[in-house]
């Protein structure tokens, strides 16, 4: 299969990279780095991505940064950060991708646990993950020709020892155990999933 | 209490009102209608709203729009409707009326049964949804002076038969028992849930 991975180069993506390369046909994308740049806030840099890319099987995002911060501070301005990234960046991802990507192929998106379990200072990450997951659940029924789509939603994982203090009581979720959702997602059947990874 | 109800004038929004009007005083709100006009898409618009209406005891909204279409022809600009109206706007009532609103007091907003129950056509939706969902149980951990906030997610209610044949198989929602979902929310001592309300 030809898997492009957005956010290759990552804390998480590197790993899912290294799950996938031996068996498949790796696009890795980011910012700045990878085989090809696309910035995912950018739909004209995401319609220019797939144009160079063209027909893929699988896209993998691993990419995406939301606002942390107290909520009595909280602006519009800083949820829209989260919104022009890692929400519509990922959903126009789907939504121009749908153009380019081969029949039964698949979308493989990440939101995180919050969605479901919320921590001090995370209302717009929260919000953004569980708008991620909604999205997942809908479209997967109406993505023609077959293709899929999920979500992977992990805890704090063990590689970001710099968000521990504010995941008190949260058991860092091994790498290992982050890919495997991805790989489920790419190599599996399902659609219209939320993969949460907790340990 | 005093109570302001945004969408006052809208399907949902007048049987709240006519629910909460005997005992409490009630400040109706709209884009054109009601005793004040507020844009909830517009800052600016919401910031002179509360700076008129001053201190209060709790805000409902019943108001936001979103962009129904397939998702094959979905774009960006579609999905940004429904981000600048019922999603963004209805955060921004909370982001800024939690600087003016009294301590014990609440906000009760309005997501639907497409955050967990998705119909055709309605991927921004459901996305939108959960996003407000998802914000009101993050952020009911973090709200000063004891302030409440809960989203009501009602199914297809039985007011708007226009939309019943995007509803296949749904039995549309009693007004009443919509009603009492922003009732509970408002006189209830609950926080940081998300009412669904179907039949
Ligand atoms: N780390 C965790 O504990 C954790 C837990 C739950 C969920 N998540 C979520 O998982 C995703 C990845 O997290 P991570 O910790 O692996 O992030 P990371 O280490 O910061 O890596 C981010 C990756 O995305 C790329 N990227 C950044 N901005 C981009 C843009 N605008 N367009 C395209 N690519 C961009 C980066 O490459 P360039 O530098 O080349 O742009 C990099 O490859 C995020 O959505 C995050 O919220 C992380
Ligand atoms: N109807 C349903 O079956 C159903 C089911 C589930 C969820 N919902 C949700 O419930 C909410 C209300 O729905 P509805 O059917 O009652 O809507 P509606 O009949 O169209 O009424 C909308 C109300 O919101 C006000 N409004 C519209 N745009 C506004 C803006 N930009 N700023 C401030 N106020 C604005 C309108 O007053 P003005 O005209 O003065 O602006 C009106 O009072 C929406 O979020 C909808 O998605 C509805």
């Amino acid at each position: 299969m030809k898997i492009i991975i957005v956010g290759a180069s990552g804390t998480i993506g590197k790993h899912v990279v290294a799950a996938l390369k031996n068996d498949h046909e790796i696009i890795t994308a980011g910012s700045k780095s990878g085989d090809y740049q696309v910035d995912i806030s950018s739909n004209e840099s995401i319609e220019n991505f797939f144009k160079q890319v063209g027909k893929f099987d699988a896209l993998v995002s691993a990419s995406g940064d939301a606002h942390f911060g107290p909520l009595n501070a909280m602006k519009d301005a800083d949820f829209r950060k989260g919104i022009d990234s890692k929400f519509m960046g990922q959903i126009n991802l789907v939504l121009i991708g749908q153009h380019y990507i081969n029949p039964k192929g698949s979308f493989t998106l990440t939101s995180g646990s919050l969605a479901i379990d919320p921590i001090a200072y995370g209302s717009a990450v929260t919000a953004i993950n569980a708008a991620i997951d909604g999205f997942v659940r809908s479209a997967a029924f109406e993505l023609d020709n077959g293709v899929r789509i999920n979500s992977v939603a992990p805890d704090v994982v063990e590689d970001s020892p710099a968000y521990f203090p504010y995941f008190p009581g949260r058991i860092p979720v091994k790498m290992d155990k982050v890919t495997q959702g991805y790989v489920k997602s790419v190599l599996g059947n399902q659609t219209g999933q939320n993969y949460l990874i907790v340990e």
